[in-house]
């Protein structure tokens, strides 16, 4: 298992043929020819429904090929037999199978299809142990087409985790289980992220070899490469027509992540149908195009050695991430229904269940695992404590060479924050300089960065607006991978991917991210995993609202806010001045579980008094107030650029003689999880006037002004003008607001 | 002008030299060498940063080429002299100079490096008439990168569009002028769609071609080719680095779009400078593995017959859409600021602006049109009037011989709805079948495509899952393109750019586009330019909540109905049951100046008494009522599959005796845009003890159920298990809302 163990005799490997190369088949690279292995006895010779010049193909793969008589040498020489590879390799597709028989749901096509490359990676190629699934230096597997993990699940049976027995392969998609239709890192110890949403998951996967590309340049020493492993990924036909996953490829290629190793499971069938109706481009070719080393398997079926020799070929391309087409038959195996649409995403059914047994002359029980395969899996337990074993011996020793670095590393890797890191955050007064809140971000982040080790980011090309370079550090690139500041190129979905791969790779690192904040549209799929996989992603969202002015309504967020309030599990801060982007910096860091979003005003802003980092912590609080005994005549409620403008109305108002107290309201989520005590001495019941301002859409305010109370925002989209001329005509002014308030 | 009127003089240049064509280049082409006619007095040989082997560059290209001494010969022999044509070149770029320095604000860089394909484009090569930007045979034009749109309205200006005088480039980016920060079609007539949001702007213009190749298909006769086209769009580095871009071309390769020609403006810089530090893949290999032919044109700043050659290359290739990758130099003539992110974003500033009139020769005063520039582009005014003249009679013709495909491309053109389209839609009864809405969607669809020629649409790869194919009709594909189901593949976001530029072909268009309603994450950037650019499409979205069940929480919608909600312009529709369905489809095709989002269930529903297609169009109505004096004991309020769990609530409490109303909220929009009488009618102020249902985030129905009601929902993520158990667990059962309607 253990490649860096015997790498003259993997290295031997790498002479053979690999039969397929995109390279070696410059006409068609992308069209299926038969493959050469593929001689099965009911390849009859039907025809594709395409009328398209594609070679011959059989629309049903069935019959399993021949064992081989001799035993073949594997990877390490320790896979077994070739029999009981085939063996393995069948258990795993019957475990699918059955798996999803019983749940009467799922995705068995893939499984049955990937189970070749699921078996070599697992048994033969990946380091990883078992019984502890977070160990730091374990390789990374991602599926990326995450509907088959019934693979994934499989496989984590085979190898011994506890987070998968017998009875959860039986619970699959049920209540409860910890093996739910799609892969979840927080129910399944093993699962490294959260994926299903296609094409995300191979930009995961880009963020966790980037992580190892980060860290093996700060951390690995001439004479201890402590920081060393791979990062694998299957992806499928979908996941390829996402766009999301050629914004991250293309950063992996520029970013030369060698021990990236993509698995492209081609098996020309989605969901409606064969791909040669909507995805007939060269994938090969565009891979090629993004900097990628490329190779194609055309027998992803039985071509065992094949798939082997691709990935030691991978392996030896250092400098470049390697994508490996593999040719497959979804659904391999099933008689009747390989090959078609049938097979993607339903149980096969009693009767086909029962006809792929006879097929692949399987004559055991539902989820039976034959002792033989048992007991040949049975070793990773103990291999897998010894390579952490290993590691941990390695890691003695460089704590002892390198102690400095050494301690630093250790903070990555079991997320400790350091003692007193929060009083490196910046704090401010009335007196200090107006300021726009993404500059003020900016002095957080700086301040963070030397506190954190783990702390890392940047922007969707847009780090001069946002202002989220990091000062002390350069850019990390193909040539300075141990730099801090990532530079995403305008791919914004691409960077919220990559960073949910990222804050998954250790539990002390803190990738920060950045655009406009109206472009959360274009990575709100991501977003929504940040929340759903607790991903403790910091997304530093600036130009926030119609203050950005002239840029127009394309650029201006008006139903952002509201939008991101109503999603589970996510902090959405919207601080007003230094103290409060201070506390929800602070708030960011300490929640790891779940992602905060920080909208910031491309304007400046003044320092208000009664602003502060505890304030922000308890999401809503009183800034001022001049009333007695919790009844102020009206209570004026805003957030972040409007705060000020709450400000200024309150004090006009009380010199009408009001009393008037000012909320700042900076997270919802985090004043719900107050006391109900807490929440009655901020908006007393008693006090029904309330007006809420607010640059973005008025639905859902109600929950604060309630029935009597008046929300000024925003219910059309902005315009194009100068900001300053913009709030006025849309009413964001502290005379309205007093006109308002004088109106209940 | 014309292209087709003059195909042999057009043809002889194809035959010239276009330096660097990318195929011309195998072992670098997508890396800048220095252009062959680039021999400027200033490129006195600075280097790049880049540490790369990137060949030299100046990174200033200042003083511009001599004016050559003879008059060229230009595409249509009719673009005047070589003197008057750069002349025409730098009025586009002061024009875009002046109007940002004016307003202080925008971008000045990208038009002074585009101006000349801008010209060619405009001057001779678009076939448009600028007193009808409606006209339907015009030519297209998409600005991708939109945030150069001064480039735009600088040729809509000397092109003579009504749209942009004089006034309106000294108003840009002002309060009220048709000329905003980003290109926007609902302020300026000749915009076609709105773009700045990156990566769209190419997707709606494959679009755009694709309406012109289905409908021509459609439409055209051996002897009268009625629809003929060119679809252009000009793209930036942003562009091509957003994954939106590369789903939508990757269709266009798929589909052979032969008329749609892009130029991509590689000036190598983005908003965080050199784009070597996030984007070096080899963009022209990228398109060629997609299908498309592709072009390098390496000097884009004097390389005018290169230009010229290249779009006479593209439209002599038919069968494949074409890029041109056009070299440039951004913000090309400002001696100190071009080839720099400087001049990307921002005004040149007096001193710049100064420097460049002397480095350009250009003694002009601010928004000075020469003379003889503009008597040059005053020809278009009654050449474009012939054009369509011309057209007309050719309708006339057609009309004449063609009678029945005439009157259908009318309806097409107008938009005007056949009388009583609406009666095609099913009704239902009671008695009618349990079914889920998806299906009962598919009804109708394929009862509008019908009764509406313009009808058309498809999936992204979930066809058989949304359940949306038209049944009459064949798959558009290259060889079918008459046919009306799209495939789209799994590219939501390409999809939805897509239909926004389908809809914007013709009013008469009505583009369906569908995925599961979850996945409206993928492509929320693009419905959100569908509601603020008045696009009608209508948004098909299934397995609407949890009721998709095993596929779990990745594949469960929590917050989407509210994050609509919150969204200006769209309507949200979240229809019970058949007449429900039908309802939402009426409203969705009479709403052509917004977008419809129907959310469908995947779950079978029953047929509810006393739902219509009435009540939907008024967005919430009373579904049963035992009560008197519109005083209900208790309003039970409830929308799409939770009606049917309000509806048996209500007769559980009916039976113990409450008198119960029972309201369907299928729009909050529709609903909003009622009376006061009405709303007090279905909601009366006098009833306090409210609970909803519904299967989402509960934040925002405070608005109707007041501070004393109950929302029944969810606010967290979803689960894996069969749907009927995750109902139950979650509490969305009649027996739950029975019980917290009677604490109340």
């Amino acid at each position: 298992m253990a490649a860096t163990s015997s790498v003259a005799a993997a290295q031997a490997l790498v002479g053979r043929a690999i039969s397929g190369r995109a390279a070696a088949n410059p006409t068609h690279p992308d069209r299926l020819a038969l493959p050469a292995g593929f001689g099965l006895s009911s390849l009859s010779g039907r025809r594709l429904r395409s009328a398209r010049g594609r070679q011959e193909r059989s629309p049903r793969a069935a019959a399993p090929a021949q064992p081989r008589a001799a035993a073949v040498e594997t990877l390490e020489g320790k896979a077994g037999t070739a029999a009981l590879v085939m063996k393995s390799i069948n258990t795993i597709r019957f475990l699918a199978v059955d798996a999803v028989e019983k749940a009467n749901s799922g995705h068995p096509g893939l499984p049955m299809g990937c189970a070749p490359m699921g078996h070599i990676l697992y048994d033969e190629v990946m380091r990883y142990n078992p019984k502890n699934p977070y160990w730091f230096n374990r390789d990374r597997f991602v599926l990326s087409a995450g509907h088959g993990c019934m693979l994934q699940y499989a496989l984590l049976h085979l190898a011994g985790y506890d987070s998968v027995l017998d009875e959860d392969l039986k619970n699959f998609r049920q209540w409860g289980s910890r093996t739910p239709g799609h892969p979840e890192n927080f129910e399944t110890p093993g699962v490294e992220v959260t994926t299903g949403p296609l094409g995300q998951g191979i930009a995961n996967a880009v963020g966790l070899a980037l992580v190892e590309r980060h860290l093996a340049a700060r951390f690995n020493k001439p004479d201890n490469e402590i920081v060393d492993h791979y990062t694998y990924v299957i992806l499928g036909d979908g996941c390829q027509m996402e766009g999301v996953s050629n914004e991250a490829c293309s950063l992996a290629g520029h970013w030369g992540l060698g021990k990236l190793i993509a698995f492209y499971d081609d098996n020309h069938i989605s969901i409606d149908g064969d791909t040669e109706i909507a995805f007939t481009e060269d994938v090969n070719a565009r891979f090629e195009a993004l900097g990628w080393h490329t190779i194609w398997v055309k027998n992803g079926n039985t071509g065992y050695d094949d798939i082997r020799a691709a990935i030691l070929e991978a392996k030896a391309v250092k400098d470049k991430p390697t994508l490996i087409k593999v040719t497959t038959t979804i659904g391999y195996g099933s008689p009747n229904k390989a090959n078609s649409y049938s097979v993607h995403g339903s149980a096969l059914g009693a009767k086909e269940v029962e006809a792929t047994r006879q097929n692949l002359g399987w004559p055991y029980e539902p989820f039976h695992v034959p002792e033989d395969v048992k007991s040949h899996w049975s070793r990773h337990i103990t291999e897998g404590a010894a390579l952490e074993a290993q590691w941990n011996a390695k890691f003695a020793e460089y704590e002892r060479k390198y102690k400095e670095e050494a301690a630093e590393l250790k903070t990555i890797i079991s997320g400790e924050l350091p003692a007193g890191w929060e009083t490196a955050l910046p704090t401010y007064t009335p007196e200090s300089s107006a300021d726009a809140t993404r500059n003020l971000s900016q002095q957080c982040l700086n301040a963070l960065v030397n506190v954190l080790p783990g702390f890392l980011g940047g922007s969707a090309d847009l780090a001069s607006s946002n202002m989220t370079l990091l000062k002390k550090f350069g850019d990390f690139q193909k040539s300075t991978p141990e730099e801090r500041n990532l530079r995403f190129g305008v791919r914004e979905h691409g960077m919220g991917a990559i960073s949910n791969g990222i804050v998954h790779h250790s539990p002390g690192l803190f990738p920060y991210c950045a655009t406009f904040f109206v472009f959360t549209d274009y990575m709100r799929a991501a977003i929504r995993i940040s929340a759903l996989s607790e991903s403790g992603v910091i997304y530093v969202m600036t130009h926030d609202s119609i203050g950005l002015g002239e840029d127009g309504p394309t650029h201006q967020p008006i139903e952002h806010l509201m939008s991101f309030r109503a999603m589970p599990n996510i902090l959405m801060l919207r601080p007003a001045d230094g103290n409060e982007t201070a506390g929800a910096y602070k708030v960011a860091v300490l929640n790891r579980k779940r992602p905060s979003i920080l909208a910031l005003s491309r304007q400046k802003l003044p320092q208000l008094a009664g602003t502060s980092i505890e304030g922000v912590e308890k999401g809503g609080y009183i800034v001022s107030d001049d009333s007695n005994d919790n009844k102020p005549d009206i209570i004026l409620i805003g957030s972040g650029s409007e705060l000020e403008i709450a400000v200024k109305a309150a004090g006009e108002l009380r010199k009408e003689g009001k009393t008037v107290r000012v909320v700042s309201l900076v997270s919802w989520e985090l004043f719900d999880e107050q006391s109900d005590e807490y929440k009655e001495s901020v908006f007393p019941a008693a006090v029904a006037a309330r007006v809420s301002i607010e640059a973005g859409a008025t639905v859902g305010w109600e929950k604060f002004i309630g029935g009597k109370g008046k929300a000024i925002g925003i219910d059309r989209f902005g315009a194009s003008a100068p900001a300053g001329k913009i709030y006025k005509e849309f009413g964001l002014t502290a005379e309205n607001v007093v006109a308002v308030a004088k109106s209940l």
